[in-house]
């Protein structure tokens, strides 16, 4: 079986596990106090352009999106997400079991709009009686989006925008970052990326780490005390080191970027095969998740072979699917996919 | 100014200020353990035909619901719910912050069907990874809506049916309980609420007396330890004999429907006038709620009188506004309104 | 049998209800925006000298508790208190159900010193990693406190100063405060409680009132959205206007230091006949609670025609009891009472 | 510098490495569902004799900790701990956050007792209105504890048996499992361990491994929907077969208690040396923590080319520290301590 069901089956670079062979029996201080970890900060600064910015390594995606959205809102705030965003229907309710609502825009293409968002403020104090209603106290969107669409950086001057107006901090998930920076669709740079956030993540798990976010703080309002909340919800990895080596290790020599060039290579190699062969795509992603629509033959078929994603039933005789590449996919793997269909 | 903007802005039932007086200087003992606690609950207890429920006085309408769903729920669980519905609109989250998702069904005229229930619970259950969303763990619904609609007895027991198989406790929210059984529409008894309910509450605060919501618990399972639940929710009035004289007085000699009907006559009055002055009724509500679309120019000539609520903006030049009735309106008040048209 | 066994096993004040008689059929607006709850502010910022406090007025104690202290806390931050204190025993554990750790501190006839919260502040941040514990965030005293003693003016004015360098904001629980400022060993005026704390509340339920606590806040930072707070825990009150009418009268002609005068000066004479009978006194109490110590043989007598409240045993043959005064307490009872000693 | 300041400060066993090298560019299904955590559930099963139990893989100790205790109370209990237990002062108050008290026992050597736990319940019930108090809902101990002690098989074995009279769960805390369990000491076994918990975890960070916590579950009442709690706690690992190889490597041949071993040899050559040379323990520590009172000099000297940790100050003069050995410790590294002190 050949898997495509998901961008996170895979190890991890193998750099990363050299890296930790050659550390062998070496010693370190815990919780991020070690001199890797303070490498990799350094590195992300760099890499980012923001040399204020403060660095947090945790562990994984639904971890990270609680513990920032929690450390940022008051108790009767909620936060702005796509009705599709992963808060809002993947992480079993985290973020409310942290207390706080999820205020879901409905979602095109996985995207909100910087009108939505105004929008959905002046409802609120339009209000007579707005202490009614949870207040929007913060807004998450994620590049890409959980459909692979990517933000113009358009969009996202527009959304940083109506944020600042509306103080509202803008929280961008990266879980796929660098997916998204190295889609051919894509006009926004990791600087840009960390300019209009006032705090975001740069996704190890799904883009050669064994596993970790790096959480990256801009607004100074949000920087004191992080490290509390990350204790508190169970996100401060004893031994922080492991963390700190591999997003060293991918921010060297932009390995990151390089690996994640891959994953979009193969996918469009994959989707331009869709298209040659007749298939109707489900949507037009631009980054490493593809959506298309096969019969249920076609679909059963496959599945001999190959693990992909049902995504949704299109009608009695068809279902969309979804194939994930990633920095491990091979040539070959992919040759042998387009060979089946 | 004459109010018709909610159905609480007069303090009780002149029984119950009787009632209190005549209490005088009387000594009582607290938390709900009182006589008058005591015989409000075989009072309700007869008039629901439910002699083993557990009846509970709590102060308000968010405080019940957050105390009940939170005393229901496990912590992945969320309650299904109209997206209309009273916890998912107005309670500043107070669901949420007890650590639950609202899980939110588009609704009609502000209900929500038994089949829209088995479909969110078998979507839930059809994913490879149900794990990963948030739990169907109960039903919430009102009655009547927040829209002033009634569910028919079929439909009730259509929910009724489908929560028993799927295990869902079913929670009815009944802040308006005597409004909706007292309109013309509704073929359901007190009865039938308490018999198709786990758990259900009466409410007070809008029929009649000063503040109070009487829970009714049928469910064996969801008894036990209650008192705690409403203890840590804040909801343990020191001087619970108020509560207790309250609901005394409205469940003596029938008191709570018959000065129900009162805000149904006079809003079927209201009703009817609108309709026939050929004003359009932005829904059929067959309530003590009533909401009419109105000119701009209707609506700032009448909030010169009388204090409404405006609902939603139609179009530039119309606005649906609420008018609400309740036990205390006079139909003095009513043809001054009418007059008015 | 003549009740003994707390402070609020009355209704209320006579004038309350004459106040609520008078108020008949008269409409008001809800949840606090009334002509009364205004009115009421207005004479409780006059009575406390703090023209810019915002005054609300919520249900009950642990209720207020509650809110005051989520709505002050940064998620990580718990609240310094007294073990004895009533968040840390006799609210099922509320604070905690709110997210929040209280950080007791063992207690000296139930009061804490500003010795003791600057060590609780100077260990935290003697830890070499003190985001692995909870940081102080406030502090929480009562006044009077739950064994009946109070906190001298130069107590308190030691405690306000180690809070105000330490940034930690000063809660001050007086739901017996009208007890404490009429005993006779207290040398703090309301206008001093009001001075000395960041946010504090002024008892209703257990002097005078129904029930309802006003809580007053003085700290500009503490204020904005405090109404977000107070709906999302359940202690809004529709009818607002009957916590408003009820402050309004405790506050107009000093009504509320007036009855609560009557409370100690009932409380004293009992003292002293217990003292002049050879009792001995489990706890020197100067306000309306008094703590003795009887033979079991002696407490199984009394609890004939009179209720108290078991607090300790003592030994085999004794035990700690507490008798209650309150604004209602008449001379005759403490005459029964004492002739039965 | 030579690191004895914590167990946990070398990446992991050599073995697990090469198991991941070997693993390479292998493809594997996500959030525990591979083959290598089927794999190491069963050995963890053969190891503890219980056959029927759950095994889940978590990352860490206090994210294990909050989920396991939130998985188990119900919103109005709280969890019997010793005052000095983890989960008390060393989680950031990561218990409460999740709406839950740590009723704290005082600890006597890091242990509390099974009539403790008797007298904390037999205490609320005694209360006649025990719902104003949290209710005690399970009790959680540490195998070793957070200062190294053991508890005796009898004692555990008496523990047990007033959870399971008392219906409370009985959680271990076993972070160090495999230290307490080689501890000369030791009395019981593995298999006991699991015997006469409900649930319980075995360290895999302070043991041997990278990172991973492994929970085991024997209580039928405590498996059902487990792996939700631990999505919504942030702790289900999307590569989960980084967990499952790294137990499977530890439980194949014994090479969890056989590294284990280790540490505790080492450990045990410190505290004779410390013995000889005249030190005075501060506590007699059984297991791989030793605890030691040096003057201020002697602390000052060694931390020149040691790490270890401050404990507590005896007085102006003297500190205790503790130094703690692992399964990497050399016998090199102890000697040149020893030939230090």
């Amino acid at each position: 079986m050949i898997q495509f069901q998901c961008d996170y089956n895979q190890t991890c670079h193998p750099a990363i596990l050299d890296a930790l062979q050659q550390m062998g029996m070496e010693q370190n201080v815990g919780y991020g106090c070690d001199p890797y970890c303070q490498q990799a900060r350094a590195a992300i600064r760099a890499a980012i352009c923001q040399p204020d910015a403060d660095v947090h390594f945790l562990v994984g995606g639904t971890q990270t999106n609680a513990t920032v959205i929690s450390s940022v809102l008051r108790p009767y705030q909620g936060v702005l997400s796509a009705d599709s965003g992963h808060i809002n229907v993947h992480e079993t309710g985290a973020i409310e079991h942290s207390g706080h609502k999820v205020i879901a825009l409905p979602a095109t293409s996985g995207k909100i709009t910087a009108l939505q968002i105004q929008q959905a403020v002046d409802a609120h104090y339009a209000d007579e009686g707005p202490e009614h209603c949870v207040q929007p106290g913060m807004v998450y969107i994620s590049f890409p989006t959980e459909v692979g669409t990517i933000y113009s950086l358009s969009e996202l001057e527009a959304i940083h925008e109506v944020c600042r107006t509306n103080h509202l901090p803008l929280f961008i998930d990266g879980a796929r970052l660098g997916y998204g920076l190295c889609s051919p669709q894509c006009d926004a740079t990791l600087a840009d990326i960390a300019r209009l956030a006032d705090v975001f993540y740069i996704g190890g798990t799904k883009v050669g780490a064994m596993m970790g976010e790096a959480v990256v703080i801009n607004n100074a309002e949000l920087k004191p005390h992080f490290r509390y909340h990350i204790k508190q919800n169970g996100g401060m990895l004893a031994k922080g080191w492991l963390l700190g080596i591999q997003f060293l290790t991918l921010f060297t020599d932009g390995l990151y970027l390089r690996i994640a060039q891959n994953a979009i290579d193969q996918a469009m190699r994959l989707k331009q095969a869709f298209v040659a062969k007749g298939y109707r795509l489900y949507a037009d992603s631009p980054t490493n998740q593809q959506f298309v629509i096969l019969s249920n033959e076609q679909a059963e078929s496959l599945s001999r072979h190959f693990l992909f994603e049902r995504w949704a039933a299109i009608d009695e005789n068809h279902v969309a699917v979804r194939f994930c590449t990633s920095w491990a996919t091979t040539t070959a793997d992919v040759d042998t996919l387009i060979a089946e269909l």
